[in-house]
């Protein structure tokens, strides 16, 4: 998995990708985005209250051969690079083309369309590279009758959790169908989210603690990280508010009303990101005016004790270079104690200019 | 109770400790928070018109014993810590598994669910500990017919009040249902809050005196405090609105239509509450603005004075320095007044620069 | 009257005083707020098309003797410190408790309840003292059929006209019912508002004048009280629009529908005043920045100015400091005309240099 | 006309003139404004598809006598001085009291409100003035069946291109009643605010061009007058919006359907021209930025350079002070090119300097 | 095609040109913005799924006689600027004359109407010239009944896709009907949106480099453009929104239900247009601020280096001063080591300063 470099943030932000495919008639299939597995392959996932059986890498063929309507299956597309393969999918399974375009545009942004025999829902999952960026992948979802398809860039570890609980006979994944299935995978999602933000809240604690202990230039660059990161993350959040609203007030025959509080808490989880998101930019921003409030005060503090300094000579060096002058007649150049009477008025002047400035805070 | 340190506050702001769970099926019963009591207790009140009885520290089967449908009854479990005790008692009551996972996540937002035999509703009481930081306990309530149940954090003393109130006997209290207790208890909550406002005020009428009177560094750290603190209240309070517009908005049984003009009331000052916020967040930026500005402004007002000081003796030391050349023909050097006369124009010089600077109001 | 000092501005911002009843059942009357009449006080007004009568500090008794169902009554309440005279008042008068602590709690927002057999309105009326500060006098009424009663912290005489208008005897306050009277009421209190705008108005002006003839540290204060004011102002404008629409809506059998266009009349008012305070708030802002800018703008005219001076005698005095030399082989200190060439050099040198400074527009 | 000072811009964007009347019963009719004509005069329009008549200058009486139900009538009360004459006016016409208090009062913002018999619209006419200043003129209207009364502040030629429209016989000026007239002046007056914003486009495109041709300290004046300008057009404009809308929403008799479609696109100039007033307002904020940052780098130019030459020429004058000390033994001074040695090593300093200097990029 | 000079952008921003017409009755047909064609010229486009037919540049009576009312008839109109044609053409098809003003008035912001028997809808095609202007031309439909009428500024490349589609046989676009024909365009124009904004985040991508690589004055430049061409885009994605809401809202025959899906997707992307367009927004915003601080950062190093140096030096000046004075009994004078003891102290006391300047953090 490649970390996005530095220098693309405005690019990472504003990733469409759709400039590959203008001019094609609507549903044409064209993968927009990264490579991130060697090929496109296909999992077959079928579970009942008595039996759980998972198939990898299996053909289009095999999955018809397995696909059991007694059963609630799930079919994992993994890598969307093969574009034509998932055409052929596409057909097999009845999905709309502007579905297929949109789940092989990796720069889509979230949402869902509920329709009469079907459910389409991309999402991006997140995480964090060692650079402490935020990846993002998406998953898309398309849920039929007793069938859940996922279509996934890259296989990601964080569904592995799933994989355990399908294997609880007991379990409720068993048995409830695939808009269960789809909660429990949404909600797995959303979960690392806030590990997501638990990240950026610490690269928040960190910057103000350095303000107060090992102030430095990198701070501004850090704050700037974070901004990017954040707008990164509004930018995936704000349209999933919406996404999960469509599902809640979907009428639709394919999600069990009684599953629709569990898509309730999920989109109650998002709300509380989105919040704390908003939260974390003013924060931020926050942190921003404090580093470089600090800045200018230490600056302001540096130019303040040297131009004390150079306050404090000046006179003295005026009164030196009086009597340096060479002038014929000048009575106190020969007064015994001259010398010493001028070098008490010098060190009178500085002490009294020292008073002075501490007196008035400027010391 | 422990203070929540200074160098958290970004994790304070987005508290949400569901990265504990993250992978669990929906309702898996797991803490998230501090513990603040020892143990899980159970107590039970019953009451009314003629009778109020209070059962502190019970267990289980001793609260199924006690239970009497004529009354109306209030249990309080208080310390979350004990997950598994308290699934216990939630399948003992019928409570569905996301309230109990709402409950035991203390990061949870306030909101409120309103479902035909069950209202369930988590908001936070806030204090102001000794080092004026404000901390928050989560306060969850599950109402049912005849029944009010309220999960806490930890025992708190602001609920003393009700107590007193169900001693006497014609009070409304007693006689009223669990949805008129759930609104004296959120009232009393909410009315809390009114304190820790006032605190803020307190805080923000200090830095304002303190410009003037005091001025130091540490201001600015007290209005990145008070900012912090402010974004924390609105952070809890933005969305006690919205639940509590659902508990008003719910066409319950559970809710005597007559009970619902207090829930407005209730309503009402979380409003007022906000608004307050917002205009202090609004007052708290405009003292950053005046603290920066008096800053800048005292900085300036520094250097003025001493760059005055440098330019006024830096053509005298000129002068000097002309005078102090040692060519052999310098016909001011011989006469006799010279050096008086150098003085005389150079006393009239700094008096004219003086005089100038006076006028333009740079002194 | 006592003024609200300089230093309490946060806490008239958030001026909520509910702190005093934290823990009280709802309803419990408690005087919040300043005490501003030496008692509380009933004065009764009755009038229909024929006759008008003005009873003035009279008892409780008195009003219930002198009540006419057949005229149009208003009694007022003058005084709220009395709280026990005022619940004997309310239950006399059926009020209910959450009117009576609205109405006693003088840090009310403005709200307005409709019922089916009474309305409740709070409002506050504007004043400016002599030190510029904006005062807030809480109003309250309630209104039954063919009664209106108001409730107000001081006798004010914004009211007088009023009277004067119910003396004439063809005139629309007599024959119209209470319904009228309160919108009579109410028209009167914002168009005070109007005054209170002005006032901001003229400080604004006054401001940006004196940023051009007569800059000095005092308009940085000024700025930041209009920016309170105005907040305090906007505080009490926002609620008031919803209270007022919550009248305009009210199907009840209170409000003659022909006087609701009246209503509408004090509506469009309050919108005006509110947009024109969000106008001000955004001027005021425009001169803050205005006066920054000023304020660096000067002082860089200052140092620049010094700076040049000192730019220029520096390299003088270098030269000046070169010939003041010691050596024995300097053959230019016995050039003849050696002394004056470097006069000469010198000021070559200085001329030079303004002229630079000046084409560069340094000067 | 008077142009409104520079002084007034405070007053100007609140002017409400509402303290004029305070305490006076609704209705109450007192002009308030400038006085803009000599007189208050009628004029009476009437057209049909065969004739089009105009009488200018005429008395009540006359309008009485001259109009005719059969066509399409006009009036137009031209200045609004003489309230006793209007009042008259509207008691003939049956002109609600608050329609007239509107009418006459100059500061009352955009509002239209729609009534069973009678349709009340008031609007701000725009325009500049000399000295660039926008001058608004307050226009009013009531549309009755078969009749258009408009009220205006003076006799305004935007007007005239009606006059001409209506001379066309087969106009549809002539045929289309008083709604489709009512929508032709509404949309002249409209036209005349791209004028007015065109305007403001030219002022903004000078300050840019300014900012770098000719720098100088007037353009923060003309940025804060742009400022003030479209806080003021904002004001016009934004419940121009609400008071179309309510037009557009009207179900009245007295507004042909066909002709809602012109109102739609009036609204629709309406939100473009509020649009462009908010991306001016936007663009005024960056150049009043880019001033600022242009300043402080002129400013930071002009210090940099001179601090250089400053401190090149200090190590210089030490070096000569040196040699300058009177020493009874300094083996330099007796060298025999020590003095040009002491030339060789200030020259080789201050080269050193300038190429560091330069290296660095700090000259 | 010419670009826009870059002294224009406040009149680009609110380009209206409405100025032309003010006065003129509605629907009166003037053409207002650049002429970028030589003529104005028809194209014809008929299609059905077994034959398609394009005739090029063909009079307004070739047009009728072509027309198939069996196929999809598509008319292009090439050119605005011969107004009376396009109002003949306007007649022939019986175009509501407000739709012809707004055809001719390149000004106009996107909108759309439906109507029982014709849909109208303008927006913006948007593309980047070689100096980096986004350049906008406008694009009008008028959609009747098996007809699509299309207005064209100028002759754009950008639909030469739409026409290679149109050759397949089998495809889409043939059997579709005009709102499908309708969507393809409106897509492909949405689809070059992208690539402006893909423009926008390289500029915004290569300013952040040279922040670090090659800071210089014209990236403030740079950053005020991108601000402008932002707005500019905001101006036109904003209304394309609710142009495209009222589309999909539109109960209308003319657009097939099942085509509707089609709409959405493009309203899909308007969406993701406008939210990264915000981003970009808040990004560049952030650049400048990121860009000022490392300016002032700069500056504040230089200033403070120099001033060091200063510092330094100005004591030891004074130490030479001091023995340069002419005293005749100034016994160190006369101290054999005297001169090196004095170059000692000086060498100490500017090595003292060095480690101390160094010790904070100073230097």
């Amino acid at each position: 998995m490649k970390t996005p470099g530095k220098k693309k943030s405005a690019k990472k932000l504003g990733k469409t990708g759709s400039g590959k495919k203008t001019g094609l008639p609507p549903g044409s299939l064209i993968h927009i985005g990264q490579v991130k597995t060697e090929k496109t392959s296909f999992d077959l996932i079928k579970a009942d209250a008595t039996s759980f059986e998972v198939m990898k890498d299996i053909s289009l063929n095999q999955i018809l051969n397995h696909l059991d309507p007694a059963k609630t299956s799930w079919i994992r597309v993994i890598g969307l690079q093969n574009a034509s393969l998932i055409g052929e999918f596409g057909e097999l399974f009845k999905l709309h083309p502007l579905f297929l375009e949109d789940i092989l545009n990796t720069g889509q942004r979230p949402k869902s369309i509920v329709e009469e025999d079907a459910l389409f829902f991309t999402l991006k999952t997140l995480a964090v590279d060692k650079e402490n960026n935020i990846i993002a992948d998406q998953v898309s979802f398309v849920m039929k009758e007793k069938l859940l398809i996922s279509f996934h860039e890259s296989e990601l570890s964080i569904f592995e959790p799933i994989f355990k609980r399908f294997e609880v006979p007991a379990g409720r994944l068993r048995s409830s169908g695939p808009d269960y299935l789809l909660y429990a995978l949404t909600d797995l999602i959303v979960d690392h989210y806030f590990q997501v933000v638990e990240n950026v809240a610490n690269a928040l604690d960190q910057i103000e603690e350095k303000l107060i202990t090992d102030m430095n230039e990198q701070i501004l660059d850090q704050i700037q990280h974070n901004r990017k990161e954040l707008i990164f993350m509004k930018k995936l959040v704000f349209p999933l508010r919406e996404a999960l609203g469509v599902i809640l007030k979907a009428e639709s025959d394919l999600l069990n009303r009684k599953h629709l509080r569990y898509f309730n808490d999920v989109y109650d989880h998002v709300m509380q990101i989105y919040e704390t998101i908003e939260n974390y930019r003013e924060l931020n921003t926050s942190l921003k005016d404090m580093y470089l409030s600090e800045l200018s005060h230490r600056m302001n503090k540096v130019m303040q004790v040297l131009t004390i300094i150079a306050t404090i000579f000046i006179p003295l060096t005026f009164i030196a270079g009086i009597y340096g002058m060479n002038f014929d007649y000048m009575p106190e150049l020969s007064f015994k104690y001259g010398y010493f009477i001028v070098w008490f008025i010098m060190l009178f002047i500085a002490g009294w200019m020292l008073v002075l400035f501490r007196k008035n805070k400027w010391l």
